[in-house]
Parts: C-alpha cells; sequence; structure tokens
C-alpha cells in the first residue's frame, strides 16, 4: 500500500518561515488547517506563536477544539444545515464563520453564545464572497447583524484563489494588489465597525511582500506545499515536505512503463500540465535524509483507481524491481493528504488526522 | 455536509438485470466490490446467484473475507509488499491473485496455503498485463509455477480498461472484439492447462451480447453506474443508482452562480467534458421516489477541496435559497464512493464500508 511521508524538517522550516514573514509584516497569523487535518501537525505551530486556526468544515472545527484549540475560523460560508455543529462548537472555543449574504442572519439570530462573523469578499475568484464594490449589500448585513445580540461583525475575509489560475507571477502579482486595494478601501469605507481583514492563499502569502492593509493571514497549503505551488513560484522544490511512497506493482519493458500501487484514490484526480500533458505525481530519487530533486524529471503520467502509471520511463525501467517503492512529490498535497489519512514521519512515527 | 443517496431498488434492479445477462451466456459472476466497498451492498448480490467477489487491495480482501465470503480475486498484480496479507487471507478463503511477469513468483514459492493466480492479459489498455501475442513469456509464468506446490494457475483475467476511452460506441465494439479473439486464442493456446478466462469492464459488459470464450464476468461500477457510463452508453440515466446531496452554501444571483457544500474530497476531481466544458456532476430534480431526469441539463461547473460551484444556473437562481439541498449524479461513482464512505437510502438507512 502506498504510504504519505513527511518530512518534518521541511515542514517546521515551512512553518517558521511563514511565521517569521507575518511578525515581519505585523501580521497575525491563523493558519488553514484544511491541508494538514491533524491536531499534531497543528501543535507544531503553536511553537512559533500560533494560537488560531482556520478550518473548512464544522467537523475539523470540532476535531481542532477537542484537542484544546481555542480560537478557531470556520471559512466556509454559513448555512442553516450547519447550524446545530455551529450551536454546539459555540460553548467549546471563540469561533468566528464566513457570511456572504443578508440571507443567512436569520438563522444566526437567536443563537445563545456569542460568535463573530467574517464577510466573506470576492475580489475576483468568483467562488463566493460579495463584490467589493457592492458597499449596500455589505453595509445592509453588518447593519442587519447587530440586531441579533450574540453575532458579532469581526470584519472581512478573502480567499483570492484565482491565484491559482494565474498564467505568470506579473498576473499573481496583479491579483494580490487588486485584493490589497478591494480590502483596503473596505477596511476604510467601514471602519468606523474596526474591522479586521483577514487574507491569505498560499502562492499570494508565500511570494508577496506587501500586504497593505491586511491584518492577518490564513494561508494552509504552505505547511506542505506541492507541485502546484512550485508552478506558481511559492515554493523550492526542496521545499515540498510530503512525498507518496508506492509499491512498483509491475515493469513493461516494451512500453518503458513502470505501475505503481498508487492511484485516485491516494494521490487523487487532481493534475498538472507539464508540456502541454497531465501529469499526477513527480519522482524524487530517495536520499538518506528522505527524499532529494531529480536530475532528470519522470512523471506519473497516469492514474486509475488503484493504478499509477508511469510512460516513457526510459533508462529508469532497468533500474527498478516489482516491489520496489518509489517517491513521488504530489500535485496537490491537500487532497493528497485527504485521501492519505496519515502521515509517516522519515523517522517511521505515524502521524494521525481527523480522518485516521 | 453532502450526503450520497443510494437508491437501493435501481442498484438491485442493476445488479440482476448483469447477473441475468450472464446467466443468459452461462457465464460465472463475479461482481468487482471496489466501487461499492460494502459488506451489506455485497451481500444484496447473494440474492443473485453471487457467491465469488473481485476486490482491488488486500485491505478490502479481508474485509469481505471478515464478512463470510469465501472466493475472492484480488485484481491487482501481486506485489512482494503484500506477501504477509496474502499468507493471512489465504487461510481464511479460497484466494485468487494476479501475476504478470515471472519476477513475482519467487515470493510465492514458499507460500504455506494454497492460492490460485490468473495471469494479467494486456488487449490494448497499455496499463498491467502482458500482451496475448507474448506467448512465450505466458508459458514461462505458467510452467514457472508449477515448480511452487502451492501456487495454481487457474487462467487469464482482462480488464479492457481502454473501453472507457472510446471516442464511439464502434470503437468500444472494436476494443470488446479484439479481446474476445486475444483471450480466445489464448484459451485454445494453452488449453492443457483448462484456463478460465476472466474479463469484465462495466461499459463491455453492459452493451455487449456476445462473450466468446470467456467464462466469467467481473464488472464492478454497474451496481451504480455515473455519467461517464452513461457516456459510454452503458447505462440509462435512469439506472444510475447514486446521487449525491448537496446543501446550497451560496447564491450569487449577478453571476447566476450557486455554490454548495460539496467539494473534491466529497466528489473527487474526476470531470467529464460536456460541450468542451469540464463539469463534474449533473443536476438532477428530487422526486418522491428519490430523484428524476432533468428537462434542463444542469452541471456542476467548477470544484475545489470543499465547494462545488454551478455557474451560469439560469432561472435556477430564484427558485433556490441557502440551506435548500440539490441532488447531482456523481461523474465517477467509484470515486466519489470511496470518498464519502457511506450510503444513505431513500429510506434513511445508513449503509457502512470499508472505509466508515
Amino acid at each position: 500500500m502506498p504510504t504519505l511521508l513527511l518530512d518534518q524538517q521541511k515542514c517546521l522550516q515551512n512553518m517558521e518561515k511563514m511565521a517569521l514573514k507575518a511578525a515581519r509584516h505585523s501580521l497575525s497569523f491563523r493558519p488553514h488547517c484544511k491541508t494538514h487535518q491533524s491536531v499534531e501537525i497543528a501543535n507544531w505551530l503553536r511553537d512559533f506563536g500560533v494560537n488560531a486556526l482556520t478550518v473548512s468544515s464544522f467537523p475539523m472545527a470540532r476535531y481542532f477544539a477537542e484537542a484544546g484549540w481555542e480560537d478557531i475560523l470556520v471559512a466556509f460560508s454559513f448555512h442553516p444545515g450547519d447550524l446545530e455543529k455551529l450551536m454546539e462548537l459555540s460553548e467549546r472555543c471563540k469561533l468566528s464563520i464566513l457570511v456572504d449574504s443578508p440571507a443567512a442572519l436569520p438563522f444566526l439570530h437567536h443563537i445563545p453564545m456569542q460568535i463573530g462573523f467574517y464577510i466573506d469578499i470576492d475580489t475576483g475568484y468568483a467562488r463566493t464572497g460579495i463584490k467589493a464594490e457592492n458597499l449596500d449589500l455589505i453595509e445592509q448585513i453588518i447593519v442587519k447583524a447587530r440586531t441579533s445580540p450574540n453575532l458579532e461583525f469581526r470584519g472581512f475575509y478573502c480567499h483570492a484563489g484565482h491565484s491559482y489560475k494565474a498564467g505568470s507571477l506579473k498576473e499573481g502579482d496583479e491579483i494580490h494588489h487588486k485584493a490589497l486595494r478591494d480590502l483596503g478601501g473596505l477596511k476604510k469605507q467601514f471602519g468606523l465597525y474596526s474591522p479586521k481583514v483577514l487574507y491569505g492563499d498560499t502562492p499570494s502569502c508565500s511570494r508577496q511582500e506587501d500586504f497593505g492593509k491586511i491584518d492577518e493571514i490564513t494561508p494552509g497549503n504552505f505547511v506542505f506545499y506541492d507541485l502546484i505551488q512550485h508552478t506558481l513560484g511559492a515554493c523550492t522544490m526542496e521545499e515540498i515536505a510530503v512525498a507518496m511512497e508506492c509499491p512498483v506493482a509491475g515493469r513493461y519493458p516494451a512500453g518503458e512503463r513502470i505501475v505503481i500501487h498508487g492511484g485516485a484514490v491516494h494521490f487523487s484526480k487532481e493534475s498538472l500540465l507539464v508540456n502541454g500533458a497531465s501529469i499526477f505525481g513527480q519522482l524524487v530519487p530517495r536520499s538518506e535524509e528522505g527524499w532529494t530533486t531529480a536530475a532528470i524529471k519522470r512523471y506519473l503520467t497516469g492514474i486509475s483507481q488503484e493504478h499509477g502509471v508511469m510512460e516513457q520511463c526510459g533508462d529508469l525501467i532497468r533500474e527498478v524491481n516489482i516491489g520496489d517503492k518509489l517517491l513521488f512529490l504530489p500535485v496537490h498535497s491537500c487532497l493528497t493528504a485527504y485521501l492519505m489519512r496519515e502521515y509517516q514521519t522519515l523517522d517511521g512515527k505515524l502521524i494521525a488526522t481527523l480522518n485516521s
């Protein structure tokens, strides 16, 4: 079976680097835990001064609250199906949620414990959130929420997820600066309410040095990084902190093809275009310390439910035997970690997750 | 949170239809359980005369063996990393595995209990298996295996997975008939060893009526079907037996956009091209009995970790409120079921899986 290896040193270095950057820019730091979904890994962040987390669902919030985290933002648009879980959780920790519609407020009117909310702002991603220009709607939410005794407006939240679609570093920069302008404008416009501004996709938080009027960053993927982040210029290959260890299940010299046990239920079907073709992972050579970077780039070129396929392996086919274990950097570490449900550190220790 | 709904009646009808087809063609029937990964659902197959299963991993084999299934094929190329699990399982049930290289045999030489193996044949999929023309290699495996006292050659196995890439029904037919010719030829060539021929991808088993010299079919996806199978002509829309129920988390009238709680960790990132664009699920209207088929085709047009996005929803945006639950047929039910880990029948009963 495949194993998800975690290089703890790289992970700690990634955490430290982001924490130092936040400190350098006087930003609060509320890492998103949907990437690792692990209490043990979240607890490593405490050494870097972190005491508040971001999560993407109420079950995830509960998992971290039960482990002693006291300040949690559920960064997913609130809808009434989550009301019961919200009420339960509001008794356990300082809870914040996202709201992007006045339609959500009536459900929150009678909650018995205080919670905070951030208004989700769309600066161009076009997934969730209110467009920054839509001042009337934003004001309507703030004013309406003030009639609910236990609902506190805490500020604005923005995930500029379109940074993942940026075709160039320059385009990534433009997305970031547009977000800074939008969020800075809102902070001023609604200054009366002293809003905090939360922001943070991993590419922008990793690459940028100007954070304008942002108060707090909420990146998640930076703890591990992955091939997508590398493509976006957010990390070096050496900073990627997780690798899939997969046994060779077949070798087919005629086609220079190697098949591994490691498929869509392990890596996910997330792909990346390399030279016009979809790839699902990149081979890295094993080293004494874990893994190193490859001189020759070789990729997982196909994936089905349990199988991964490397085509046109060249010489590698002669170096590899059935049962050997190959290492691959994942395309999207959040999905791979979610599927694998646990980590094995380089010294063999297992680390559990919410999904173990 | 999203829920994976299972229409048990449709599922039973799909099972019955495939069982009747197998009987009509005098084929044994060894359904693949990687799609549902559920003992309860596998047990429904007993009513249709099924007493042997196919699985894709040793943990899956163990799960079904512990539930009383006595004849299990692990349809994944054997590699030495699985030896310990194989030996444990060989004490519990009649076990078969796949072999496609002489390199696998030495590891199996000293196993204490008898197991059977099938030689994996590649009729064009180019994933695992030996090409049918490679008679020397096939003979080498059969002869070499005879020196291992507890290793029994049982025949040939073929998963013609390239049927999923067929661009037309005609191309699908050609893939099927090429496989029948290849496998029929091998059965004759190695007639001395009385090999059984196992075959079965869901598109071919669903659509074809000529099974040549095949002895046993091993389809898996047919219990649920999905949008990919529908595109391949393997099922009607009405036969798709699972649907994702997802709460509406946001509605954005300006963009005619609806956002649901239901993302890549629920549906998977498997996509299907519809009119040149990737889709991740198809909306179906709720009905008294479960769901029905839609007059207007609407799709999940984007997916991220926890969010699903429907763009250009037209009138639907005015009919839907935050918290409403929408139903979607999955693109690839195997991956969706794996991610969701449990089913809810239309009368509200929860059905567990290996991964629950």
